[in-house]
């Protein structure tokens, strides 16, 4: 199932998506949830078109966790060696946006990357997960963009200002409940031209490892969101650029980059 | 004043701290809030002895963005340097704690040290605050324990994990909202043996500037938390040790660490 977070009118809601399409294309519809979709969820039968309502993010996580260097080719792109153990840094609920939101270019950086990302969603409180119970906790997939003021994380020692500012987590368009995330194709695409491809199953670190190794150490809420990692060919955003992530058996999630107001 | 937030009967409210004494010596009385205590609020005058309470962490974070090697005899006794740029990481909400509950050792490290540092609690919604500013976003001043699993911090390059594992960040005992924190002593004891012991005239960088860098990337919410780095003197934290972080004018923050269950 497909979970989208929306607003119409001024009411903020859940809902499945349902029908064939995409955002930009059109003929989806929302069929709207009462109740909180990590718990039991019951679906109303009151539907919208989805091209009447506003996406928002499609969780509003506590923490964000993050993974760098998690596909051998990206790491090695930068300079940089395979870690040995995951890198693991938060990105602050602030900089959460939905599809179609504005990235806004930081006032303190000249070289804005795009890193597409398969997010994790978590559904429930866990910590300590074993690797067998990992599928138990997961909600759900979606797509994000971890973006990155690149000139920044190169002169600053932890990435809090680098890969943590206002707009630089969009997520989305939905979250897909029923996904085998083993080996998707994930791409990412600059104004129509592509820039990243890869595949989930060129993860160094899968996403049972990664659950292991962060709620090893901290609790996670349900609505909390993992980004794995980004695939090759990372590369500069610029104002006025249109970014989309795709994910195989996800969708896209678009977003402007626009000059801070 | 001072702002503590506590629960009484299951109850959670926001009080202020009225009488002379310590959490420990008793003679302090809670006057409960009505609202929030971030915006307009009122004293009820109805009044409960602190005793009779439990403290809870005095803020509610949304985020807790920290700070590094921002006093020099720190940063040399780990043989950093005093880095050009703040160093800046957020720790996740769930490793907040109150004054009193425990400090769980963490499964992954063998190494556990207390940092004592003064927190800075925010007022009001900001971003991009000029220095002239800073002071009317700040609400007021705690004292916090930024607790460091130090081998997992050596070992990995960003530090999620070794500084934001569940209950590494002690916070309280309470908000003090009227204080100049220009230049207080900053103390931390382990079995009531000294520690560590600094002034806060010794930061590196000062609090205007430490909102300036953080604000210009990431806007700040009520509450938030800026942790604004510890003095020399860190050491080993073991299982069964009461540490306490006392800073002039606020208070002592105490908690034991225990085996994680």
């Amino acid at each position: 199932m497909r979970i989208a977070r929306f607003s119409i009118d001024g009411n903020v809601a859940f809902g499945a998506v349902e029908g064939e399409g995409t955002v930009e294309s059109g003929g989806l519809v929302l069929d709207i949830i009462k109740g909180i979709p990590y718990t039991d969820f019951e679906l109303s039968g009151t539907k919208v078109p989805l091209s009447k309502v506003r996406l928002l993010p499609p969780v509003l996580p506590n923490k964000v966790v993050a993974i760098g260097r998690n596909y051998a080719e990206h790491a090695k792109e930068l300079g940089n060696e395979v870690p040995e153990v995951p890198v693991t840094f938060l990105k602050p609920t602030t900089s959460v946006i939905g599809p179609g939101d504005a990235i806004e270019y930081p006032s303190f950086s000249r070289e804005l990357h795009h890193e597409a990302e398969l997010a994790v969603v978590i559904g429930r409180m866990c910590r300590e997960v074993p690797r067998e119970r990992v599928k138990d906790v997961v909600f759900g997939y979606t797509c994000a963009n971890d973006v990155t003021a690149r000139d920044v994380q190169k002169r600053e020692a932890q990435w809090a200002r680098a890969k943590g500012f206002d707009t630089s987590c969009p997520l989305g368009p939905w979250v897909e409940t029923d996904l085998d995330p083993a080996d998707l194709t994930i791409q990412c695409t600059v104004n129509g031209e592509q820039r990243q491809l890869g595949r989930t199953s060129d993860m160094t670190r899968s996403i049972e490892d990664l659950v292991v190794h962060i709620s090893e150490a901290m609790t996670l809420l349900p609505g909390d969101v993992i980004l794995t990692g980004t695939p090759a060919g990372v590369g500069p955003l610029n104002v006025g650029d249109e970014v989309a992530v795709t994910i195989e058996g996800i969708g896209t999630l678009t977003n402007r980059v626009i000059k801070r107001g």
